[in-house]
């Protein structure tokens, strides 16, 4: 009898067929003029899944770009995993920058070139072939599985918070995946299991009704731009330390088992810091590169500006300074919580004489920490172990992704990120490419995935 | 026999007339489109001096827009004074704020509207009149006189100290005064002794090649707003020194004598306040405001930029961030000294792995003092006390006027500030206006100070 193992093994040719003919459909989800393309793939990935044997497979309108939905609820009594996708991609431009035509997918050596290929239509298609797997091979799979793929994602995920709450009986599940998500390296298999919060805001600070002549008013009148100075420059001590009262409370620190983990990451500063443009890599005493990323909360001014910015010279004593300021948060960090003790940090920072107004900036998002104990991680563990031979790093990391925090807050349920695009793949740049080895990894790991979670 | 006293007196319906037609002509130095009114300018003026009884009245070539000369060089044995004045103006707009055409002066009540009526063609006129009325009632004057009037001091005099310095032997002399200068008010008589001198760097801050997101590289690289709020937030103490070693090293205290002027100055700080528009008055400890606007030099950032400036949130981190920075300096100040000693600070708290660019701003000017026991200042105290019946105040101010070092430097000689602007005439603003009471005791005052300079 045929295993998935071998199904998916002897099925590469035609995997690979599919996943070109996927990438052709340049489903840009913030380009008017690709709003069909868009649709189009929606189309093509329903078509697919119900070929694959999952049923009910439906295109839903979210007001934006639609969600693809599709399901098989056959295995009574055991969970139901609800798995995470999105069809759209990032706009393709430079195109010059392209060694082969972005939506005209081209092998080259064991990789895959074109948008999409890593972020994330190769991840929808694990999934589809995991399920296609189980179902022709033992004509059921595991658990009961939902499948959502949205259009959206790389627009912000508009109109997916609203669709999940009109949808929560229909989205109604025990466990949640997303394959949005990445492999330290194919030997270091990898689930990410923490994303930053964020939270932002806006300073402006006013001195004066108008700027001043530094003749007529120097050394008798606030400069905003010396009180704003002052005011950023409090936020952190010299090592880099936040100082806002406060900031730190809720972190929990990361138990000895994470900072191992984190200790095991291969990358070195050197080559990460090369790989970034920075010219120095300097971090919190006590916490290693790695561990800052994964583990410490940041506050950092984004932009700033005031005063006169053309060229010569204007000597005036500005009245206004504006700054935007940004905090990658740590679990347990609560974004409102720490918009107030920067603002209270602010007014308290505002001298006499000088208005200071704060103005939350949008992109608000809840950190996200997966339960180390969680049953869908012990099986997303398990099925990385059998395929990959290597114990796996349970990876926490500096970006947010606000779409674990959706799934909680709307669905109750915790989110495994188990994905195989690799840093060497480009998201979002010119020859974005997928390693076809993971790519094809991933169809085994899920079907594994799926029995362990299923015990 | 008439004295000038009474010439002056009985001539001022003419004087008025004279005034007018000066004001008529539209000498806007900076508009290309005006620049035959310039030169109608300078010849109206160059007919009008010489029918004052002044001699060799020329209208000189300097590149630019000309200046006028003229001289009365009788008075063998006597001291030969320079003065100094010009007859551009300012553009007019906005037009729609004037109560009456900007070109068409306007009598209303004791005061005559027109653009230039005090910076400062009646400041001009002053001279001639003062020249006239002795030359008219004694047919001589008490010192040899020479007249150059500019026609480029409200575009920054950029052919003056060329043509002066060509023209060394020609304005030879004991003495200079300019009258582009202003009196506290009509009963408090004024001389001003000292301006300001300028210097100003732009420093450009560079952290890395590339600007970074805040997930990928938060915590762990440098962020050049960061650096550089530190770095600008390090130039003043707490109470606004400037804390950059050897800042103030250079700057004489004022004596005694000065710091009592000060105090006699009746403007109230609440009153400043709000005539420039300042929610609150802030200044050194043991300076009160007319005494740091005076007598004590400032630093401040006029402007500065770094990352998004745009509308809602962009997570960067900034590679790059700018300031500039001006200096207004005290007396004995050096420009040069000041901005090594502000490029040594900025060089000092820059952390390693930054870069940071430090470039000079143009505008370099030195402070002026003039000597206290001048004889020149003599004279105009005794001027001004014989005419206007008080003690004059010796003033200094935060301003800064290049034309004083120009002479300095180039002639050798002091020059006095004795002028009849006032703070209520509106310089460089809509219905800019004189007080004719001024504008009349001027020439009294000049002719006044002519004998005291001869005795």
């Amino acid at each position: 009898m045929q295993t998935w193992k071998s199904y998916l093994d002897s099925n590469q040719e035609r995997f690979l067929a599919e996943f070109k003919a996927f990438l052709s459909i340049p489903s840009v989800s913030t380009l008017p003029e690709n709003k069909g393309d868009v649709l189009n793939a929606a189309h093509w990935l329903a078509s697919r899944m119900t070929d694959a044997g999952l049923e009910h497979a439906e295109i839903c309108e979210t007001g934006g770009h639609p969600v693809v939905y599709a399901d098989w609820l056959h295995a009574e009594g055991a969970p139901t995993i609800l798995l995470y996708g999105h069809y759209d991609v990032q706009p393709a431009d430079p195109l010059e920058l392209w060694q082969s035509p972005p939506f005209e997918p081209e092998v080259r050596g064991d990789r895959l070139y074109a948008r999409g290929a890593s972020d994330m239509k190769g991840n929808v298609l694990v999934f589809i072939h995991a399920v296609e797997a189980h179902l022709r091979t033992s004509g059921r799979l595991p658990l009961n599985v939902k499948l959502i793929v949205e259009g959206e994602e790389e627009i912000g995920s508009p109109s997916l918070p609203k669709w999940i709450e009109e949808n929560q009986a229909k989205l109604a599940c025990d466990y949640a995946a997303s394959s949005d998500s990445a492999q330290i390296s194919r030997d270091l298999p990898t689930v990410i299991v923490g994303t930053k919060g964020m939270c932002g805001l806006q300073v402006d600070i006013k001195t004066g009704g108008t700027d001043l002549h530094s003749g007529l008013a120097g050394g008798v009148v606030r400069n905003a731009l010396h009180v704003l100075t002052d005011m950023i420059s409090s936020m952190h001590d010299p090592d880099g330390r936040v100082t806002v009262a406060g900031f730190y409370d809720h972190v929990v620190d990361p138990s000895d088992a994470e900072r191992q983990m984190a200790r095991r990451i291969p990358v070195s500063g050197d080559v990460f810091r090369q790989a970034i443009g920075a010219t120095e890599l300097v971090h919190e005493p006590g916490w290693s590169v790695t561990e800052c990323t994964w583990f410490r909360p940041t506050l950092e001014v984004n932009g700033m500006w005031g005063g006169f910015q053309g060229d010569g010279t204007k000597t005036v004593i500005p009245c206004e300074a504006h700054a935007k300021i940004t905090c990658r948060l740590a679990a347990n960090q609560d974004p409102d919580k720490i918009r107030e003790l920067i603002r209270a940090h602010i007014l308290a920072h505002t001298p006499s004489g000088v208005e200071a107004s704060v103005t939350p900036l949008p992109g608000k998002a809840d950190p996200y920490l997966m339960p180390e104990t969680h049953p869908a991680l012990s099986a997303a563990d398990a099925a990385l172990e059998k395929v990959k031979q290597a114990a796996p790093i349970h990876m926490r990391m500096g970006a947010t992704v606000p779409v674990l925090g959706t799934f909680k807050n709307l669905l109750g349920v915790e989110m495994v990120s188990l994905g195989f695009s690799g840093l060497a793949d480009g998201l979002h740049a010119p020859n974005e490419s997928v390693d076809l080895g993971q790519f094809y990894a991933g169809g085994h790991i899920y079907c594994s995935f799926f029995e362990h979670l299923a015990k």
